[in-house]
């Protein structure tokens, strides 16, 4: 967990000098629309870097370079801006993601907003949140029904062909629901200000580092139908284990 | 301008005890979901006290108390909580909107957001943005074609009826769309990140704050027709005024 912090000052400090420099943006390729900044790609580095000399038997799978393999069941999980769409327009809601894994099964995980100056954190049984050298405990609220609950989720427009609709049932039957917000909203919902985050078409590394937070401060992370969330997808997070079995209900029709 | 800074002063000490406190949510009545707290009561409380005080001819039109008539022609306009919705879920994008009029017409504007210490307003002449006691002067950026612009606006939700059609056509011809943000967003186009902030359903404090701000930093702000967008409704926001004329181009269908 040490490394873990360490990992996360060092590429904060690489990425914050971008943060509204408006500095021009890549595209991946492909149709949709996927930008990667220099930020991105220098922590990533970074990262990378401080890990080959602090355990270089670990693997490591990052957003931007892919896999290195490596010969303990150790693997470091990156996205050194997860929300890079938030990111371009200057909204404070992105951050870096670091998660350990042993044998694919996620260890710790980190999240980092340097420019707020947060950050969330597992440790081994519980999960924790830093502001302006205060360090507290997280834990989820309790929130029995759809009724009362609260849902946060990244953008509709994640949403493809069948995955639409059984959202849009679910998000209209809450309390309220609200779009935008990437990693935080994980990490909100591990604060207990959130019940709910439903996703689609997440990849590994987008949610890895964020289940050891969502489960030690209590909450529950899967796929829509339940299953371990590990290789992304359609990720759906609640606080309370009761909202979580009615929400998955609902999305299954 | 300095009393507008000594409100917002007092408004965040108000506000930011609050936040994040899980507080109950009161419903202001009706079918939509309006969340209103203690919070922004308070807030409101604390400036209208400020403001009888400094100028007791000032009318003050605020978003929890009405209107107060005063002798004279200015007005004060005061929405506590913009983003209400984002403050119940922990989000820092909401902010405290601060405006004074002269016979109806827009003077000066204040944003001020206490968690992340940002504050945006309007000089006589040029807009500002101050951080960790550095205060900038803040331009928008030129973007001439939709297809280079992104497009910020609070929620999809916001669109009833025969909006949500014109809505969908322009924020699917620009490079980006991003959900979330209230009147962060607005400020985030006057910093030059965001080309275009398109709404609905606007309450004339909602906006009337914000106009100084984004006008003074080179934008436009109006009605979806280009009329004066101080009574609210449907309201876009362009950092380069060729982005406007196209994009409410668009909007007319």
């Amino acid at each position: 967990m040490a490394l873990a912090h360490a990992l996360a000052d060092k590429a904060g400090a690489v990425i914050l000098p971008h943060f509204r420099t408006g500095l021009a943006v890549d595209h991946k390729g492909g149709a949709a629309f996927d930008p990667v900044t220099a930020a991105d790609r220098d922590a990533e580095t970074a990262i990378r870097q401080a890990l080959a000399e602090a355990c270089p038997s670990h693997g490591i799978i990052g957003e931007e370079f892919g896999e290195s393999r490596g010969s303990s069941s150790y693997c470091w999980i990156i996205d050194p801006i997860d929300g890079t769409r938030a990111f371009i327009i200057g909204q404070p809601l992105w951050g870096t993601l670091i998660g350990l894994t042993s044998g694919g099964a996620p260890l710790l995980g980190l999240m980092d907003q340097p420019y707020t100056r947060e950050r969330f954190w597992s440790g081994e049984r519980d999960a924790f949140f830093r502001r302006d050298g205060q360090t507290t405990t997280m834990h989820v609220r309790p929130c029995a029904t759809l009724a009362d609950a609260v849902l946060a989720s990244t953008t509709p427009d994640m949403f493809e062909g069948g995955d639409a609709e059984p959202f849009e049932r679910l998000s209209r039957a809450v309390r309220l629901r609200r779009f935008g917000g990437d990693c935080y909203n994980y990490c909100l919902l591990a604060l207990g200000h959130i019940d709910l985050v439903v996703e689609c078409g997440l990849k590994p590394f987008d949610i890895l580092p964020l289940v050891p937070i969502v489960e030690r401060a209590g909450g529950v992370v899967s796929t829509w139908e339940g299953n371990d969330p590990r290789e992304g997808g359609r990720i759906i997070a609640a606080g309370d284990p009761r909202l979580h079995a009615l929400a998955m209900e609902m999305l299954a029709g």
